[in-house]
């Protein structure tokens, strides 16, 4: 998707674009201002405009209600100023349903309300490789499982990420110093070019504003470098509807330049810059300093913690949907946050879900060039990737309303089980009982019951009976001998006793 | 082992025992009062006696010093009282150690210095079922890798365990009702022959006072029957130098009728009454619920949890040996707690011992006649209990100091590793990496590193080198950009990048 320039059609979602003439003497980064007010009826937004280089300025919008839209511009430079147009905001094409929003408080939905799971990945550094590998991870993701992306926008500098980014995000003198006041805009327009590509393949693009692993000097701005690089940044991107704000990655590892008082302020001018509001949110690094998440301007709660029997725990803290971006990812390198098993992944997956929050993939295999999913891209080399797919054909099959999980016995703090409307889902992990009667639904009613090889990915269907091995009724005891205060269902499902199994529960159709 | 009565000759740590006739009308465990002095030189200890029936009453003392001990008899039945004698305490026999004490902190040695790792299993209620079942447990225990049995004294009604007991502990009339004020010494002869069978079989027998798991009224009594059984119980059985003392199984479930209070009290009866402070402790059923192990009359932490990388929390709040008892049971049976693979329950061994405490097993495989060894003993069905013995080799093969968890570093948090004097031992678990550096030994010194299948029980020697793949050098940054302040290792070792794996490292000897 790209933006479509002084066009006088649009759809609803999509990128209407003013491009006008204006002045390229001085630093127009700094010395012009620039906005439009659109308006629908008697409803006004207000995008800020921004500087393209080569005396080009543009104003993006995305409008949101079908009509005719009307736009005037404001500018502290005569010939930008008072610049007025309209145009017709049409339906939606196929495959168009707006930015995700949250919905139904722990879970997510596109703003025509289809709702929206979760299924992530990250590849922290791939808008830097250069076209051939970028483009290879797009052809990569057109057959993967994830609908959102981690993705930096700046360059990184980290183990098994030590090469030159091909784009800079300001101008730099021969020697590599920076002018942190005057943009790049091919920088930003490349980057742009990904998010749209993106966008078109249906994957959301979770953007990572600030993170630590820099040898540029992009962590030593100031505030106010800090500042005008959000506004740009906010400015240019905010029109795309897949973008989701995501503060920072390992926000506190900065803290000691960039103290909490600033990083409440990012994201005041994130809400300010936006007209949209899209979902807004920012990583932790140490596991106890998650970022207090119940703030307002904090839209969904992103969470690095490889202990995912939390979710609810992070639910409850919260109120707002959780997504473990980082439970650790598929691979062998050395670092612990970077070499569990597949098996294992697929299993913190499954725990998140059922649970009613979302966990994110990655993959850091060991590669002879450094070529490692989880920042560069490329392929995907793991076993994972696939059984996600699986999880998130199930997650799609069920009902709107989303997850929650079951509450109030011990079982399910040790195995998880998920609600959502009349369906259940039961995951059994590393349990792997012969049996099973508890939190299926024993009033009338007639259910499908499923059992779900969550690694085989299987799905064959159960007979619910008397239980294979009834288990012994209870004798009379005094009311103070209760040693289990749950009976024994006396109906359930026969299971093969192995580990990584799921039971789906649905009403017949 | 059996007590030898009236004997001039006894080896340390051996049981003597003293027969005294005596009257049988009236209630001899009420009326008659009955204990001895005995002595080494100038030391003296003074174990009660007890009724045994039909007229006898028996003192028994366990002598913990070679030498000439002598002894006199205190009674409020002129007939036992002032009653004098001696015998000869000799050195053990091979293969008796003595009683396991607290060594090192977090850890046990028996009486003579000989390190003690536990190794427990769990069948609560073998003694209960007759003699072909419990004979049958004791030879699956000769080929298991136990050294440590929880097991209950009372008999125990719960799901899979209907069954009526052989004996029961108290006189009970034509309706099945207790007096108990009446103990049934055959019960307690068949219990200490059980008891005995084990220390020949240098097993401890972890011996479970009381428990929630009742239809008989055991639990009901009120607290002047705790107190008298639990006087009786330990006077008859502290002389087994095998006795631990485990004051409950899921004491929490009983703390309607037996208060908090009472459980203290509980512990100082057996402080008085038990003249070699045998191991005291006690067991949670909810995890919220542990009990106070703080208290000096604990001597090491019993406790029930499946989250087993909290052992370091543990330890901290402690400073007490931790046995997780009940970390889950190999099975398929529904609950959670007896369903976990056998994969699982010895990954769950490993973090368990290498971040240095100790972890319980259990099978309850279901079985068409309810013959599950985590009650009832019988023959093992699982394939856990294979690896822990591998384990076992593995950790007795180590110095007697101990393990202590690596601390320092989030490495530690999610992978195990274990310092013990100038070995170390790391465990993975479901990290795969394909190589390692963190917390191999830097210094000079020359090493041998192992890489151990922990599924596979295989052992395999490594070259350490540099790193198979070496990980970009960092460049210079500022101060304030330090993403990961832990620079990579230069050096290292190769792994196989599968899960389950452990390293060892030893000084070359």
């Amino acid at each position: 998707m790209k933006p479509k320039t002084n066009t006088n059609v649009i759809e609803r979602w999509g990128i209407f674009e003013l491009s006008l003439a204006g002045p390229s003497n001085g630093n127009p980064f700094l010395d012009v201002t620039l906005s439009a007010q659109f308006s629908y009826q008697n409803r006004v937004l207000e995008p800020d405009g921004f500087y393209d280089g080569d005396g080009v300025y543009r104003i993006r919008f995305m409008p949101d209600t079908p009509g005719e839209w009307r736009y005037t511009t404001k500018s502290n430079v005569p010939e930008l100023d008072g610049q007025q147009g309209q145009f017709t905001c049409v339906a939606a094409t196929t495959g168009n349903h707006g930015p995700v929003r949250v919905n139904n408080t722990f879970h997510f939905a596109y703003d025509d309300g289809t709702p929206f799971y979760s299924f992530g990945t990250t590849c922290y550094a791939w808008v830097h490789q250069g076209d051939a590998l970028e483009e290879q991870t797009l052809e990569t993701l057109k057959k993967a499982p994830f609908n959102k992306i981690r993705m930096c926008v700046l360059p990184k500098d980290y183990i098994y990420n030590e090469n030159e980014p091909v784009y800079y995000p300001f101008e730099r003198d021969e020697k590599g110093q920076s002018d942190f006041t005057r943009f790049n805009p091919e920088f930003f327009r490349h980057f742009e070019q990904r998010v749209g590509q993106l966008c078109e393949m249906g994957i959301e693009a979770d953007i990572i504003i600030f993170h630590p692993y820099d040898r540029w000097g992009y962590c030593d701005m100031d505030a106010e470098g800090d500042y005008r690089y959000l506004r740009y940044l906010v400015t240019r991107l905010a029109a795309y509807r897949n973008v989701w704000w995501s503060m920072a990655n390992e926000y506190d590892f900065l803290l000691d330049v960039k103290p909490m008082s600033q990083w409440d302020h990012y994201f005041h001018i994130v809400e300010e810059k936006d007209p949209y509001q899209h979902l807004r949110s920012i990583h932790n690094g140490n596991p106890a300093m998650n970022y207090d998440h119940t703030k307002p301007w904090i839209s969904h709660v992103c969470i690095q913690h490889w202990d995912v029997k939390r979710v609810k725990e992070w639910r409850a803290a919260y109120r707002k949907p959780v997504i473990n971006d980082e439970c650790a990812y598929e691979g062998n390198i050395q670092r612990p946050w970077g070499n569990i098993s597949a098996q294992e992944l697929v299993h913190r997956f499954w725990i998140m879900v059922v649970r009613g929050g979302y966990a994110g993939h990655g993959e850091t295999y060991m590669h002879p060039d450094d070529i490692l999913w989880w920042s560069k891209g490329g392929v995907l080399a793991g076993e994972s990737w696939k059984r996600i797919a699986f999880l998130r054909e199930i997650i799609e099959d069920m009902p709107a309303r989303g997850l929650s999980s079951m509450e109030g016995s011990f079982y399910w703090d040790v195995v998880s089980g998920g609600i959502n409307g009349d369906d259940r889902l039961i995951y059994f992990g590393e349990h792997q009982p012969a049996q099973w009667a508890v939190g299926l639904p024993m009033e009338d009613g007639d259910y499908d019951i499923d059992l779900i090889d969550t690694w085989n990915m299987t799905i064959t269907p159960l007979e619910k009976g008397p239980l294979p091995v009834s288990p012994p009724t209870r004798k009379k005891k005094t009311d103070k001998q209760v040693a289990n205060p749950k009976p024994e269902a006396a109906f359930g499902v026969a299971l093969p006793g192995k580990p990584y199994m799921a039971l789906r529960v649905r009403p017949k159709k």
